[in-house]
């Protein structure tokens, strides 16, 4: 038997570095192709978030180059405000590093941990550092930089000042082994053009490994409002988070912090809060105990407030959802933008559905899963967009789900995207996102309904109508017999009563 | 438009503690029922590893006390060998922390989050410390501690040394609020059970909010082997992992390095890997660059190794399994343990599989999965157990998925367990171990399919009996008319010749 000192001598602390290079299945690097589109998805959603918070169009050039077997170098570059030199080793080089995390806002990443585990992903499958060249408008730097492990920060290995041309933005140049190029559904590709369509207004240009340069267009000018920070909600608070927002107000009195930092508290409510809690509003507010904010958010969810606004979600609209969805030139589409729900109480968010029959579709449904417009490519099966389009019956639509042409386009939106791991690639199951996705499919799907059953009319007429003309020269005949008509004017006017009743 | 400085403004560095408090989904807890569930998995997983690390026969004990709505006071004991003061903080209050995960050891834990994760829950339910109770034999300590969240480190606010009367080992006490307690699949009680099965060597007491005293008695008397740390495997590693451990090495030649710090390479295999890689086995193993050390790794894929021992190892045994499934009673059982096998080139696993047939059993496959012993009581559908279980054409083997009453047992046992997220309740799609599931429920399936053809002949064949005494009267009058034999004797005759054809 040992004994507790044996069993502690080998004791050590991790940084979260070296957790997630132990554990980089949990970001999603499993697999050549998958870790491929993995490290362009990281950097492809920052260049994204950047220029979306800078209210700056994006254009995007990713470029893939192979430098040998498994072995691939990848450059994204953007054109928004470019980083400052001292926060670079933070940005590309230190986990849970971040202006997003902390804020209550929408962004495609919300973690920082993506770019750094692309560059942690190529340093441990290379040993090179990561270039990165950047501008805010004056200096060009280009440093080259690792990630030290141990520390979990970012190392500067080498920095130059470059002659600027009025460039202004960032490119990320990382080498990867253990990865690999394709087209498949699963590859940087697919992943690039499922990103246009929820992106309408990025221009992205890329370069395969053989050469072949693809431009996803622009379809929309319109720069997305830039993301805003949101008030938290009584509704979505736990009383941990009220008694750290209390700790870190500048606010005195309770009440002017509540009525400050919280959303929809009116003077009124705060009369409410007091007299449901038993808590003063005149307290000090760095005062608070864990005891009275309890009572605090008990009384929260016993008063009816507002629901969240959801000024800072910004769905892509339905409009732009029919311009990404043009890519695949359907016969017809339609576009559902749920109005704002919450989840866990005051979570804001909004669903958005996109459907697209026929044109380059292929049989059966496709579904194009996003949140906050970044596409999810993998994991679908522990996904709630797809347990919702699992529940739809779908005959009822008209629709086959092994025949019908259609792209099922899903996107969530909102400040906080529930995922179930932090490679995010699927979104837990909520029962009120559920809902709004099963909601916003059947409100498209009647639509859709309409035109099949449109389409199947139209086609049942054609057939009928192609029957008659078939018959007419023969009843024409008849009838010319009959009536003693000329045969010739009898046809005609035959003719005509066909074409008049199938136009 | 706004300028880089505007959107630095907000950058900031978060500890993994806030991360995790911020995602406490991906450590498992959603759900009220989940929540609870996870804490006491995290709690049970501490104990059950440090008994089986010190060579200790397992006496647990949970206690779940009901303090108000959805507010719970949950404490678990155990008798392992205790945990020193100092050492304290850090594995109850610092996640990443710990003595598994930088060790090739088998064992439930391997992230280091798993118990701090409960305190941090704790901590932001209710506001309350964690009580910590602990003696390594000598004396008792009783510590209260907070996990600070900014710092991602223990805190201690009291330590008292109280009174020992011999007490070795130690007991956590934590309160959580939205948490809730019942006996549904998903319940600390159905967890309990479970673990149970799987560690048989385990005495496992258990009370519930209502008082009520469960039992889950030891089956097995055996001490399972300690886990012993194994060496990396030549063709299981990757070029960081060799320079991280030739830059912490004491060994001075690149050659006895590879031959004392790695598994499987012989003086013989020395020389083939120099002339592989060209690299020099006499260098200095401090001065390995990443290029050789690429090199190296290059020589390790085309070279034939021995498999990876798998002494560290260390199934449950199909003993064991019977002896765990033993508490459904059922008709028939049979357990198989296949040998070890790799995935990812050198990470040594086993699969064990077990059938337990009728007895409690309700209708319908119940799947029940572990990981090292450690029950997964969520997030089957992202499983690769799931999908194995689902791949076996089970009409083959007699049974109908819907209505046949069985449990399928299935453990994996590895050295690390390539767990989708963090929550770890799922393992991922690894080839090497879907397929090692399949091959051995198809065994099992083998066995349990003789039994129930033996089990429906014996049906038919009692039916047959049956059906023959009960014409045995009218045909032995028959008999004896024609005969003219007594017909007393005649029927006499008749029931033995039916008793014995019919045994």
């Amino acid at each position: 038997m040992k004994s507790a000192d044996d069993l502690f001598k080998e004791f050590k602390i991790l940084s979260v570095s070296e957790f997630f290079k132990k554990n980089a299945d949990m970001l999603g690097y499993t697999g050549k192709i998958r870790s491929m589109t993995i490290l362009i998805h990281e950097m492809v959603t920052n260049a994204l978030d950047a220029c979306e918070e800078a209210g700056i169009l994006p254009e995007i050039r990713v470029e893939i180059d192979q430098k040998g077997e498994s072995h691939y170098e990848i450059s994204v570059e953007d054109n928004a405000t470019g980083i400052p030199l001292k926060f670079i080793p933070d940005v590309f080089g230190r986990m849970l590093a971040g202006s997003k995390a902390h804020r209550n806002m929408q962004s495609r990443g919300q973690q920082g941990i993506g770019v750094s585990g692309a560059v942690m992903y190529s340093q441990v499958t290379t040993g090179q550092p990561a270039t990165i060249i950047s501008s805010t408008g004056d200096e060009v730097w280009k440093v080259r930089m690792n990630l030290d492990l141990q520390k979990n920060a970012g190392k500067i290995i080498e920095k130059t000042k470059i002659e600027n041309d009025g460039w202004r933005g960032t490119k990320i140049i990382i080498e990867a082994k253990d990865v690999t190029y394709n087209r498949s559904r699963y590859s940087p590709y697919n992943y690039l053009r499922m990103s246009s369509i929820a992106n309408p207004h990025a221009r992205i240009e890329f370069i395969e490994p053989d050469g072949t340069k693809i431009i996803f267009p622009r379809s929309s000018k319109e720069v997305p409002k830039p993301p805003k920070i949101m008030k938290l909600h009584p509704k979505g608070m736990t009383t941990d988070d009220l008694l750290v927002m209390a700790r870190n107000t500048k606010t005195r009195k309770l009440g002017s912090f509540l009525r400050t930092e919280l959303s929809r508290i009116s003077k009124k409510k705060l009369d409410e809060i007091e007299r449901v809690s038993g808590v003063s509003m005149e307290m000090n507010t760095h005062r608070l105990t864990w005891k009275d904010a309890e009572k605090i958010i008990d009384a929260f969810k016993k008063i009816d407030f507002m629901a969240p606004s959801s000024e800072g979600l910004i769905p892509i609209g339905e409009e732009n959802i029919m311009k990404g969805l043009s890519l695949v030139e359907p016969e017809f589409s339609i576009a559902v933008t749920r109005s704002p729900k919450t989840y866990r109480g005051g979570i804001p968010f909004i669903v958005e559905i996109g459907l697209a029959y026929g044109g380059k579709n292929e049989a059966g449904i496709d579904i194009i899963r996003y949140a906050n417009r970044s596409p999810l490519v993998f994991d679908q099966g522990g996904c709630v967009i797809n347990e919702a389009v699992k529940s739809i019956d779908w005959r009822r639509y008209g629709v086959n789900p092994d025949s019908t042409p259609l792209t099922l386009f899903v996107n969530i939106v909102s400040t906080h995207i529930p995922y179930t791991s932090a490679g995010k690639q699927a979104v837990a199951m909520e029962e009120e996102i559920y809902n709004e996705i099963r909601f916003g499919i059947m409100d498209a799907c009647r639509g859709l309904k309409r035109f099949l059953s449109l389409k199947r009319r139209a086609y049942q007429k054609k057939q009928r109508k192609e029957s008659l003309m078939k018959y007419a020269p023969e009843s024409s005949k008849a009838l010319s017999k009959l009536t003693g008509e000329n045969p010739d004017k009898v046809k005609d006017l035959f003719i005509k009563l066909i074409e008049k009743r199938y136009a």
